[in-house]
């Protein structure tokens, strides 16, 4: 086999998609482990008591890891000209548009740490934790990540314009509560950014209660601008739902649409079944909910067959 | 009256749906009563006050309660070959089948730990709250959990995604206020798991306030992940929400159809009207709903009027 | 005049709705302003300082005010044959029936407290609060909370599912707290009823945080019944707000309906106007909501002439 | 150029809209920068120890800023007769009547403090804090603000529905914890005013903790008001969210309208192309949003096939 060939080979089995072959498949798997793997490591390892205990082993762990992510690394950097029809063709300057995208920067963040530790002197916690954000390696494989981030993008007018109000709600009501209460709590509201702790626990209805107004005016303000500025702090979350449930609506009838056109000719056979499969990984939805379309769709086959009551044709 | 007779009786009593006789039907009512009366017990028990006044009383009721709960869960499994069409007639392998299903194991659930005591010795404390989760023997009567369930299953690929974002939000969360306070906090961030606690506490929005950050790097981020992940942390929350209202619309608009179906010929006959109570309680519909439907839908009638494409007479 | 006709005027000048005359309008503008004094009063009046200065003022305010809605009481007792179209026609019998009637006995209970206090020793603050509810006798006046109530009674079926839900819920999460914390905490989850109270604080993200989960077993417990539960809990109000707008959109349509119906020959002429303000004050609908709804109706009406591109004749 | 010319480059200079010219945006984008640098000093200057450093620099900053927003004030209301169609084109009643709209007045407000401090004495802290609402200029450049007030607009009669039923159970929760806990807790329940701090941090779900109910009843009158009153609460919340989604749907749907006329002789030309950006950005339209739009847009044209039922031809 030729080096042309090896190399996409290589990008099939690095690539993750829902056509992918059962070997691809299974290297992703074991990568998601390996994520997780390494994402509890380091949370454990943040507890004294067990890092004491187990250091070698964490140690241990870890290079091991970061081989394996050194690796994965080079060899998708090496095959990125085969993946994404050519996107990344050019040799040099196609690899160095790869290493620039956003997923290649995850993988680079995820083993960075470790080798600049080599050459430089670093707090060695503060690198520690860094690697907590290896979390961000499972984007690659997650429906759910992809969704979301699909969901930001379409929706990233609205998120300004709700993040706008909700800055200036935030910076009305720190500037309130600080006019009023700056006199009497000057250790809490010794200032506008000071107050915004305050208003930010307020209006997101976190409300520690580490800060709270204690002046009747203030109290009174405090009330006010919680009932009135709530719904406004609430914005971007409630676009965030409804987006992503649009966005899983969407998933579901481009699913039924693809079911409804197999079973145009009464059965889905086996070539159909299969494009199906892929299709239904691909927009992350489970095997029991797809089986659920089916018995709903067929129900409402027998259920919507309307008909004229005077002519008896079939409408719709 | 033969034993095969006597069991298919026997699986009509227990088996709880719409269509019951009134016998089954006020089985049905007396077995919630109990259950409920079970719970409040075992409730007001944990009070010492009133455990150590009533303690006899409590004892009668629990001693009461676990033969009815023990003789119905022995007819349950007797005459389960005769329930969900066959489902489970194979009389032993049946048998088996049905006693690992779900509310079966419920139902040992509710006696297993009395007739465990009676043979290891085991803290009786455990015991005593183990038996309040009886509540979940209720499932059987309620359509509200049936309900749940059902959403829960279809939007399974939904929560899925939902909980992946909300795990990764909440170990970013951690993981960075661990970074900032570990060395001024750390009895409450001494490492990413016990971070947790205030990472779940503030997105959430609970924001019990016991661990707050108190430096100012630390308020800025806790203030920025809030605003950010809350929206994140609250999907499932509104996953469910828009699942059950979907849910309840389907079920509604179910029963219209059927309703309009019945009116077609202009009135509702006593055997319409029976399947259609029948409906209306295997849907949870109220009385008073089924009326506003049936209210509305004459409403309309009288201002809208479709037509067929074909003969051009009113449909409707 | 007889008092036959008396009567009917007394009816049509207390009567609340939207075709009502200006002196009837202004009455009811009128006793809105009383009630909402008596309710401001009431609560000025809990201020201990201000009670003691004004006691006078107060007590002539309250004696006034009775005597008006004693008088309107009996008025409304006398002339309930002449409303809703006979339904209480019967003098004694329908008169009977109407003062079993919600709105009858809350305006019953806004008098009954003074005139119990005269025949009865009463504890004075007790009777004094208790006036704080003829905030209840807005009800009669106000479209929201006529809307309100037709959502409750519409949902019904929805928030028995969902309170039950609601329930079970926080009586596991209650029952499990006490369980893992009954020990370290005695006075807080000293018995799953006291352990309710933390429960209903965390489920429904208030988290007052007067009582917490100290131990790590009890913070794990906490932060996943929170993630799981706290969505069930806020069904009830999911399904409020959903059913809420659902009313307003349908009070929206309807009005939308009668106003394209108003517009079918080109003109809104003044006998169309006025039936349409009397739909407009029906349904809640405030002027200017009325004129936006008009005007993007013509500006539709511009856009949306659909045509078949091939052979120009109109569709829809 | 004569005065009348000048006047009305001056006006389309201030005017902010979607077909500005490129020197009008420049000086839009200088604005929005030049009040935000404001927002941001005036938040620092509160900050005592940065307010020590930088006195001098903040002043002249300040007077900077004051000399802008003068002139800026003064040219608006100078060339207000040429804008949105001569709506001010009176000189005399016209400029009067543009100085009491609600922009203008905001613009005032942002420089009248200087000037009354310049003949007043004034507490000057004061002063300073409310110079932050400068932020309120940025509402004329906001796409988000005038979509949150057209909403406000729109909703303005549901909003003060659920106004209405939010005050009664604030009042009606405040009210019931007076009663039950005034007398063990007459520092925090002294009052209803006072009782009040705590229901709307209850209902609104904030619950900072500074003030609890104590007693078993208090605990259950507040657990029950807080499961069924939340929902009411939220209402407004719920109301914002779901009319600020719709508007976005409306606005969304409207480019796509546009888009898709321009696309019906199968290319979007030169001028087109320019129309649909300024529709885009009245709109509040990002570039990938519209982009994504227009992606959908030709999918959907490859999957549906509309026939027209008059001559069977292909519509779209």
């Amino acid at each position: 086999m030729n080096i042309t060939a090896q190399r996409r080979n290589v990008s099939q089995l690095l690539e993750f998609n829902a056509s992918s072959s059962t070997r691809a498949r299974l290297f992703d798997v074991a990568m998601v482990l390996l994520i997780i793997a390494n994402v509890v490591a380091i949370m454990l390892e943040s507890v004294v008591s067990i890092e004491e205990k187990y250091r070698t082993e964490f140690w241990i762990f870890e290079i091991v890891s970061i081989i394996i992510f050194t690796i994965e690394y080079v060899l998708r950097v090496w095959s990125c000209p085969d993946i994404e029809e050519g996107k990344y063709s050019d040799d040099f300057k196609g690899r160095l548009k790869y290493m620039r995208s956003i997923p290649a920067l995850i993988d680079l963040a995820a083993i960075a740490p470790f080798f600049l530790s080599l050459f430089f002197v670093i707090d060695l916690r503060f690198l520690r934790v860094f690697r907590v954000f290896r979390i961000f390696k499972l984007t690659r494989y997650s429906n759910a990540m992809t969704m979301l981030l699909r969901v930001l993008r379409e929706e990233s007018s609205s998120f300004f314009a709700a993040f706008s109000i909700l800055t200036i709600v935030l910076i009305t009501a720190a500037s309130g509560i600080y006019l009023i209460e700056h006199d009497v709590q000057p250790e809490a509201f010794g200032s506008i950014p000071a107050a915004m702790w305050w208003a930010t626990a307020t209006l997101t209805t976190v409300g520690y209660g580490d800060v709270t107004p204690i002046t009747p005016l203030g109290k009174l303000f405090g009330g006010l601008i919680t009932v009135v500025g709530m719904g406004m702090v609430a914005l971007p979350a409630g676009i965030l739902a409804s987006g992503f449930s649009a966005q899983l609506k969407k998933n579901r009838s481009l699913y039924r649409h693809k079911l409804i056109e197999s079973l145009q000719d009464g059965v889905i056979d086996a070539d159909e079944k299969q494009q199906l499969d892929v299709l239904r990984r691909e927009l992350g939805i489970t095997e029991q909910e797809a089986q659920s379309l089916l018995y709903t769709h067929n129900q409402q086959r027998q259920t919507h067959h309307k008909k004229c009551p005077h002519c008896h044709k079939d409408l719709d």
